[in-house]
């Protein structure tokens, strides 16, 4: 499926998309996929997400602000979508910051995403990597994190998308970088959590590999748009949300932000 | 009391609401409530709750994002508000998801709301009706669900709001119908918590059943000037605080949406 | 240092700012704490709070929605900025309002921070003194508090800022007023956390006093800009975030707003 095939079957189907995310994404995150044209729903009691992902047609977890709590409804809700073979996204937000984030992340891993999003410095710090991390922002170049990412894809058996100026997309055989987007992005909280739920509702109606590339194109072409009016990270949110709530599949016809490798 | 008068009390009075609701929406819930001229709190440990009703002049309760210690704080508050004569308010979110939600919802219904608040979906899936919901997302009109929304209120004694295109709202004897509003407002995320919210609010200076047809028609007045100038949803929540700031009582006081049956 | 020069120190610097807040402020707290050109991250379980303290410039909590999970983690995280020498910054929110509150601020004030920041009703209480303060808003002005401020940073040998109109720091010998800001302020949810959360930015780079009144000057500067084209509380967020992107460190030079007593 190309980019504009999957934007005109979200915007049709209107998937479910059970986010259990950070307390920081979670008002904007469920914004940009209504913007886009999903449901988002954000359920993370351990007495519940079981029930709430076969319902859903994908599940996100992104560990931004974790807990233990929290901990196991996120892998009980992996375990319920492998169960139902619903895609789910991880978000390693930060992993390599702490311990306790590492073994999480470890223990996710295991319980097999479709797509790992994250940044350069998480996606090398997964492969074992020295990193120059600093709490949830990467230190490194997505260019850097190329090797890392395909091999990481290769030893999951998953799609791992790294982002930052140009992204990356890999399915350990396939890959593609995407352009686009603007330098104010990083200024904004919750960008990455934010496309990691979209991400997400694409997973819900195409292939992981095309749906973490369109999902990129998606979202830089927002970012672009946005970036014409904006006069900081304020009103930057605001375009960016207006801007993706009036992108047409048609806008996307091109993949010009993409190149195939 | 009339509207008008309704929203000049708040503005005089700017009661404290004491408000449980989701994750996803505390911030724009209490942006709202301060919008509209009164002062909420989001106060939700079970070692307080029951300490901070008194001090409040109504308490609202949201079940989106539920866990354990949340709904035994839910129970805590709602029978301390009962205890000391405030009025609560329940807004039963997607209750029909997962068996987790429905027991939820059922016990809180037995602890005497003043105002039960949800869609067509919701309200409907109260009465055991088959619902066409789907996650938060209603999937049948508000036209469908004013039957059950009649007999929900005889039921519970109480008064109960179904929100849509145009909204109902009914204590079980005297109805009526709320026109206004706008398209755009199912695109945001939260919308419907930061209402009920807000129905807290007025109902903390006025009777359970104008307040909520207030809290309504204050609504989609501020949704019919936010729509005069929004481009998307980001632009929509920017114009909808700051058009709830601007109204004033006088702007209300023909009742122009508000259809008394 | 000057507050130009601090302000220039923390854009060098982007020091990362560990923040323990409440739901309603996290996302406009880490955006606030962006916008200014620091590095803030969001975390609160216990299981990491001691390892992250020492890989961040400064620790920020703030009291807004309590449970007891959370209070342990705040008391871990206090703790381990006093052994790594990192200085923390306590918001004391409604404190007063319950006495489960109560007793987690008298903990948490022997815990050693290095700045106590509040508004007038919360500082006041600190000290035993009689209030009007509801729920989260002071019911007391700046000046009425000052003498307890000062009380209060000698008894604990740290700075106090009691924000409002005016507002008032001190360490107990040097005290200083910082005026500007607007009205608009108070009817935005969360501004005070935000602020507390830059605070602890500016106390990752300078030393407490002067990172108090640096705070201050700068948020007073992107009010006083925003507070120019905003029409109401959602477009003066908007604005007040473009603004707090746009100042320079040679636009607070002259401490305008600044009144050293």
């Amino acid at each position: 499926m190309t980019t504009d095939q999957i934007l005109a079957t979200l915007q049709t189907q209107k998937p479910l998309v059970h986010c259990i995310t950070n307390y920081v994404a979670m008002n904007i995150a469920a914004n940009v996929v209504l913007a886009a044209g999903a449901s988002p729903a954000m359920v993370h009691a351990e007495d519940e997400v079981a029930d709430f992902v076969p319902i859903a047609g994908a599940l996100t977890i992104n560990i931004g602000t974790l807990s233990p709590a929290w901990v196991s409804a996120m892998q009980k809700a992996a375990d319920a979508a492998r169960a139902a073979g619903k895609p789910w996204v991880l978000d390693p937000v930060a992993h390599f910051a702490t311990p306790y984030r590492g073994e999480v992340v470890q223990d996710l891993i295991g319980r097999g995403p479709a797509i790992i999003r994250g940044n350069a410095s998480e996606i090398m710090a997964l492969r074992g990597a020295a990193t120059a991390g600093k709490g949830v922002d990467s230190g490194d170049s997505v260019a850097d994190a190329e090797a890392a990412a395909i091999a990481l894809a290769k030893a999951q058996g998953c799609v791992v998308a790294v982002t930052g100026e140009v992204d990356f997309v890999t399915d350990g055989t396939r890959s593609a970088r995407i352009s686009g987007g603007t330098e104010i992005m990083p200024m904004i909280t919750a960008m990455g959590c934010s496309l990691t739920a979209l991400m997400g509702g694409l997973a819900a109606v195409a292939p992981a590999f095309e749906a973490a590339v369109a999902a990129l194109a998606l979202f830089a072409e927002a970012g672009n748009r946005a970036a014409r009016t904006a006069g900081g990270p304020g009103s930057f949110q605001v375009a960016f949300l207006d801007a993706l709530s009036q992108i047409k599949p048609e806008d996307l016809a091109d993949d010009a932000g993409v190149q195939w490798l």
